[in-house]
């Protein structure tokens, strides 16, 4: 039997720990909140903080892997986890996605492009950055934030003094703005044997920041389809990352392909893979970093998934009564506006 | 928040478990076995024996309705919690499955075939039973028993001795022999507002007693696949059924159907659903002892599944790599001749 440790307890957690429980194994969560959602579907908990390393020496006996549902588990708890058993994604990895700064170093270093950025630390870099890449573009604070948290949009550099205001003194970076044609994601996942399996390009779009829909497949061409593959393969090897990554795109005119960001674990976009696939995302993540081999990630079928946010929880009745509709819902007691509660898919043609 | 109690450890209650957890409902395993694979996905877990009033009294407070996920639960159990919260299926449910001749005699009562049958309390009783209706049968304990377990075949009244001496002093009823084109079962499921909805009829094969695959759809005529539909249909209303029952059906040369067996749970020729439809058998069971509504039954592929069984967990490896194939183990440890360890569901065809 064997028992895999997850960092943190929110919907993604949940949702590998049922996929765990699928393949026969239990699952213990490290999360600070008590009753977080992912404890509730597992075997063991343990409620304690990041940095409480009695918890932690505990935590790390009583299983036989760890990994995070979440991209911002301190690096230094994955370190400190990792000298005692195996951990992945890495410490290195996790502190690559969690800065937006190495985070594009690293991209632009191995030959892939972005929109174009500047660090940005005071005000005088902000304005010397919208000249230079501007005068549109997005000020994000390099840590955190996330579903348009801790993001302002620019559109000249008369939005500088309060762009940079709202950063409250956080270290930010500017992104240049990227007039792109669609947004599109790949699913990755690297196993602990380098062998790197990639989902279907799914197409997403968003409404204020957070995730509305993907659609599978991406309405892009082969030779785009193909750009993209190689290019979430590309790095998940840089990385040598083991586990399932989430790789957002934006596909420009003409099908050249800027990466817009990485998210070293399970993804909003790739949930339709639980109804469209036989073995899921979360099966996959598990998959890997167990040191199992992983599985076939082709889609039997088409899909749409569509998140419920905030209030869209009081559709839920129409979504139950809805032929073909697939629903999930997190198991979150309030539904404050732009929350994430569920998500529902809905398959579409069969492929092959 | 809702919380479902469950009666049973079992991976029936697993997979309940799970697929409460989609819909948001958090459980509470009640079952007499520690660590059981039930309660290692499940937010709350009572360890106590179904004749424990005190302890039976403190899981109805602590649930706001109560289902069962193995037959055998006793009706005196399901009695002591009905009074206290919503209880399905009901104890008069459990009463008529637990008991072939209580089972039986309702079936006949309502116009339903069955192999002609006898109850045996005695070795005359079973002479006069093979006179009348053999010379070849079944012999089978009129309670508890399955998989193949409390059964005896009988080729002619030279048996009679010793099939009557493995019953060892428990009532038993003697089933003839129905010789059989195949075997199919409905899954059907009713609610408490009294709609029934029905899964396609797949088709049985056994080993040695124990469910090998299901296939879907089985290969029947439209009007015999109507007439298996309808037969359940009555069965559950008749029953005042509220919840997913399965029944188990011979198909006779020329059509008619006689039922073998209904199972007052999820069943496992329902496991295929999980894979080939929006709603599975197990979201459709927590739906109706929720009293949500019942879900679509509609499948969207055909589909086969496949037991895995005792020493079958060796092909695990093979099943890993197996393109399609959507694994489930149970999370048991020790794998007995005979035990259910886990299956395996593979699509086929998409439907409409």
């Amino acid at each position: 039997m064997t028992t895999l440790g997850i960092l943190g307890g929110g919907q993604l957690g949940r949702m590998l720990a049922m996929a765990a429980a699928r393949l026969g194994i239990d699952c213990h969560i490290y999360c600070p909140d008590a009753g977080s959602p992912a404890a509730r579907v597992s075997a063991a908990a343990t409620v304690a903080g990041y940095h409480d390393e009695g918890a932690l020496s505990l935590f790390a006996e009583a299983v036989d892997a760890v990994t995070t549902e979440f991209e911002n588990v301190p690096a230094a708890t994955a370190r400190f986890l990792a000298a005692r058993v195996p951990v992945h994604p890495s410490a290195e990895a996790l502190e690559i996605a969690q800065d937006r700064v190495a985070e594009k170093s690293f991209l632009n270093g191995i030959g892939i492009e972005t929109a174009p950025w500047r660090s940005v630390d005071t005000l005088d870099d902000l304005n010397a950055a919208l000249d230079e890449i501007g005068p549109r573009g997005i000020l994000k604070t390099r840590r955190l934030g996330y579903d348009g948290k801790g993001q302002v949009r620019l559109e000249g550099p008369e939005d500088a003094t309060e762009a940079f205001a709202a950063m409250a003194g956080a270290p930010a970076v500017l992104e240049g703005f990227a007039a792109f044609e669609r947004e599109i994601s790949v699913i990755a996942a690297r196993g602990t044997d380098g062998a790197v399996r990639c989902y279907e390009p799914g197409e997403n779009r968003h409404s204020e920041g957070i995730l509305r829909t993907t659609t599978v497949p991406a309405q892009i061409d082969a030779a785009t389809r193909n750009a993209a593959l190689a290019m979430a393969e590309r790095i998940v090897s840089a990385l040598d990352y083991v586990g399932v990554i989430g790789v957002e795109m934006f596909v420009m005119e003409g099908g050249a392909l800027l990466v817009n960001e990485i998210a070293p674990r399970v993804h909003n976009t790739g949930h339709w893979t639980l109804e469209g696939c036989a073995v899921s995302q979360f099966e996959q993540h598990v998959r890997a970093v167990c040191g199992l081999p992983l599985g076939d990630p082709a889609r039997h079928s088409d899909a749409v998934m569509e998140n419920l946010i905030g209030n869209d929880i009081d559709t839920v009745p129409a979504l139950l009564a809805e032929p073909g509709a697939a629903l999930h819902l997190y198991g979150k007691g309030d539904a404050r506006p732009g929350r994430k509660m569920g998500h529902v898919t809905r398959l579409r043609a069969r492929v092959g």
